[in-house]
């Protein structure tokens, strides 16, 4: 096959660009046509992940092909929003049809999984970097904002965090995964490769949840992007934060917890609820912890047991280079 | 101004992020939200520009602003669709604020001209590339694809082909610009790095034209995806093809139309049309021209004043490397 042929078959021709429930004319064309349906806001959002700052450089064809889609997609999770197409730009150092092969098959499965029809995109030669813009479809007034958080909320996360941080000086090789039991290796890899856009959720969490992100670049960094989106303060009980026992297992439990508040990646959703919803709420999704509170003021508050404000510093979301 | 803020100052703030009749969020939350009429779809496409590669390295930064997203518009203008949004992906290898507030200037100096609204995007560090998927409106039924041109149909292009690939040997430094005549010099650097998406006129062809595209690739590369995608064949008489008076001065005749025909980067449309059509088409529009028709068959045949088909290599799009 000669270039233009890899390409058309790994993309064009690949699993993840074909049917599409809103897709009605996909790659081909100038443009690609969605339908957004009656009563819905299109709600677009694109990432860029660049080799060697935001993923290792000897990053597997395949897992790549997963995360470089999931990380997008949970922007649509955060906002409520049902999945409908994404566009790729790819530039790649080579056309090497072994890792175009692996790369589309990852990015076919977090496609699968998501519901997310591939629409379009383009090829370059250079550096290896993707670019992802994601579009779905938003409910108008029920769409899950940052800016809408209201005192006595309780603040929640959908599950435990610091994994996919704690996989990284596995990715650098500064803790030799050799050395590291499989039951403590593969869910820290998972989360890092792997991470799921939690879908569900958002969408149960539409006209319920006041505010809501997906953790990127740590709970503490990103429920301050919440708190200053809606003019309030968000305490932080520090014992009811879920830290991932593999993560724990893995550095201890210090160092697990610092992957926690502050190591990024997870893709979990922290949100603000009325205390009222929660009952219903963890029937559906038990993995979803109360964390805290929104009170007036500014900024988050750490808290430990005895209610005291805690001090630390933290590093927030680490490059790979 | 710290990293953050230059990005801020430059981008979220700047005039190309403000309003927008259809954006009902701009950036700073996961995703921004558009609103698309009723009856209309929600087109998309990306493109992505690498220094070196789309554009000479030492580009000014004003007119690669300009350019960017010109080029990106021109999709939507193909599928005669109103701009809405769109989104910037930009990696840049330091964070210069002289050159981002070039950059910037030009970014709106083009968003203004076609009515569109930055909503998104992602900085990072890295090779100078940019990658800007674009949305827009297309009316349902009624969009200008590359799959419905008639045989009797006839083939026209927007305007004069061949300046901005005439351009690139200046650009290049092959021909100098200093022993070029100012007159020459200006519309070829403008079409090069200001090219005017053909918005109004897509717009124009909604339901009239049968068949549509950009012309990116060179006018012969791109009627053959019209002449595939619809299975008939576009004759095109060479003779009528309007080449850049600019370009056959700098380059001669004979190069000057070799530009015209396989030279890319044009961005004016090529479309086919009922005959009937061309009236009150040429009326509003006096600058688009009949080069050729549609007949059964396929491919795209290239006929002399004597209609014998004109046999003739074409080196098509130059890249910078």
């Amino acid at each position: 096959m000669n270039e233009f042929e890899l390409i058309q078959h790994f993309f064009t021709d690949s699993a993840c660009a074909q049917g599409g429930e809103n897709v009605s004319l996909g790659i081909g064309d100038d443009c690609a046509l969605l339908q957004v349906p009656a009563g819905h806001s299109c709600a677009v959002s694109t990432d860029t992940l660049v080799s060697g700052i935001h993923f290792p450089e000897n990053a597997p064809a395949f897992l790549l092909g997963q995360r470089t889609l999931a990380v997008a997609t949970s922007d649509l999770a955060a906002m409520g929003a049902t999945p409908i197409g994404f566009t790729l730009a790819i530039t790649l150092p080579q056309l090497d049809a072994t890792w175009l092969q692996a790369f589309s098959a990852g990015l076919s499965a977090m496609a699968q999984s998501c519901g997310i029809t591939l629409v379009g995109g383009d090829t370059t030669r250079g550096p290896l970097a993707m670019t992802v813009t994601v579009l779905g479809a938003a409910p108008l007034q029920q769409t899950l904002l940052r800016s809408g958080a209201q005192v006595g909320d309780v603040l929640c996360v959908s599950g435990p965090l610091g994994a996919a941080a704690a996989a990284v000086p596995l990715l650098l090789d500064e803790i030799k995964a050799q050395d590291t039991p499989a039951a403590i290796l593969q869910p820290l890899f998972d989360a890092y490769w792997s991470p799921q856009p939690q879908l569900a959720l958002g969408q149960y969490l539409r006209g319920k949840a006041h505010a809501a992100l997906d953790i990127s670049d740590g709970l503490l960094a990103d429920c301050g992007h919440i708190a200053k989106a809606s003019k309030v303060c968000l305490q932080i009980q520090q014992s009811q934060v879920p830290v991932s026992v593999a993560a724990s297992q893995l550095l201890g439990a210090a160092a697990g917890l610092k992957c926690a508040l502050s190591g990024g990646d997870d893709y979990h959703l922290a949100f603000t609820i009325a205390a009222a919803q929660l009952a219903p709420l963890q029937r559906q999704f038990p993995a979803v912890q109360v964390i805290g509170q929104v009170c007036a003021g500014e900024g988050v508050q750490l808290l430990d047991q005895a209610g005291q404000s805690v001090t630390q510093s933290y590093s927030g979301y680490r490059h790979f280079n």
